[in-house]
């Protein structure tokens, strides 16, 4: 598996009048641990659109154990398998970084599409070279 | 079952450098639908926050077909069972009206709390109440 | 002055911790209302962009006098100039439609650009011709 | 002057179809930007509401000269005056980091306000007590 932590702050912005963070909210945090986990994996998401490629969301859920507060600090880890797909399945969980309490887990889809077409395709090479370097290096 | 349709529109503010609406957004599309099924049941959210109830969600999920576009005039149906329950499930369907294609569907489960403790508890009176004389009306 | 009346409702998404609309969502409010009054006028914005032109906000600015909170129902007042121009000023007013009770105004200046160049263009001409009409219509 | 200088990533979020962040969005970033300078002050903002005070937005504004992309670094200055005040005004300059392009700038102004009755009330004393130590220090 490949797994990737990013850290984050609750903003003023992120919060609604229960005081806690907006549950729609959560799948925008999921979008950042991806995002950084892409980076981290050295395959930034903008470089796979200059490529000509999309990675469209066909599917998202999330469970919410905690409500997250303002200004907290949180630390969300996304997971996904290594093995090549034109699917990316990326499991995700939000964690209260002062006590590691669980606050939301999700899990979304992601589909390589052609940009110009919007239609779904093979995984681009970048791609592919990416996580058969990860597997090589092991 | 209990079923009721919204209609909006989508702003600008929905849409991301894909040109479509942003896939977090779909959630508070769900949010204006149960908001607008509860009214037209005659039992308000905020008349029940005001009671002393929450209702957060503690699951959602959603499946995206299609990307809604700025602009487009959306018809979304809600759905519940009208069996009384301390936890709401709610299913969506999200269409494009000018052609009735299926934009995206989902999910969302709520749960009946204390405002005060924020602890579950049983559902409101009042909506038992609703639910009741829906059944009666039959 | 050209000037138009748009309604919408608070969402729970929009509202913060502090149990009103979250400052910036005003601005969102905003969009709306000019949307609608550019459709009220004839000249929806999504042709504007389908005829090759954009209309990026260059600045924009909101006082505050009074909370909105989760389902108040708003009328956003959009207002400006009839003479053609190739920037909009628009000022809208955010009132509480239960009271009538100022709850925000504001003002936006935007700029018609070439889609393709991103540069200022002349008006383009669908919205030149609308509000010529308008005018000789009086 | 108070200066302080935050970083920040452009979410695929707070992009819109234009392919730039929508207007709007850059209000939230300003709240990042106001919120990790009151941080460094040693007065986080969650301390002044636990406190007992609120601290609303009263007014803001923008002027965008650039549009920042997503995944631009963005470095945030905020900027307000060192004497005590129940007004704080805030300046702020948004700049892409790669290139100290400016992208936009702003201003917004916020008041104390006693958080049970909502009513402006003069600053509290652990906020003066930070301005009155930052000033004894130079």
């Amino acid at each position: 598996m490949i797994k990737h932590t990013t850290s984050l702050r609750v903003r003023y912005a992120d919060t609604d009048k229960m005081g806690i963070v907006y549950y729609a909210k959560y799948f925008e945090y999921f979008e950042v641990a991806r995002t950084e986990m892409l980076r981290a994996l050295g395959l930034p998401y903008a470089e796979l659109e200059a490529a000509g490629f999309g990675l469209p969301v066909i599917s998202a859920a999330a469970k919410y154990f905690k409500g997250a507060k303002y200004d907290d600090a949180l630390r969300i880890t996304a997971e996904m398998d290594e093995a090549p797909s034109p699917r990316l399945n990326i499991i995700y969980r939000v964690l209260l970084d002062s006590s590691d309490e669980l606050v939301a887990e999700g899990e979304t889809t992601l589909v390589f599409v052609d940009a110009g077409t919007g239609r779904p395709t093979r995984p681009p090479k970048l791609y592919l070279d990416v996580l058969n370097n990860l597997t090589l290096s092991r």
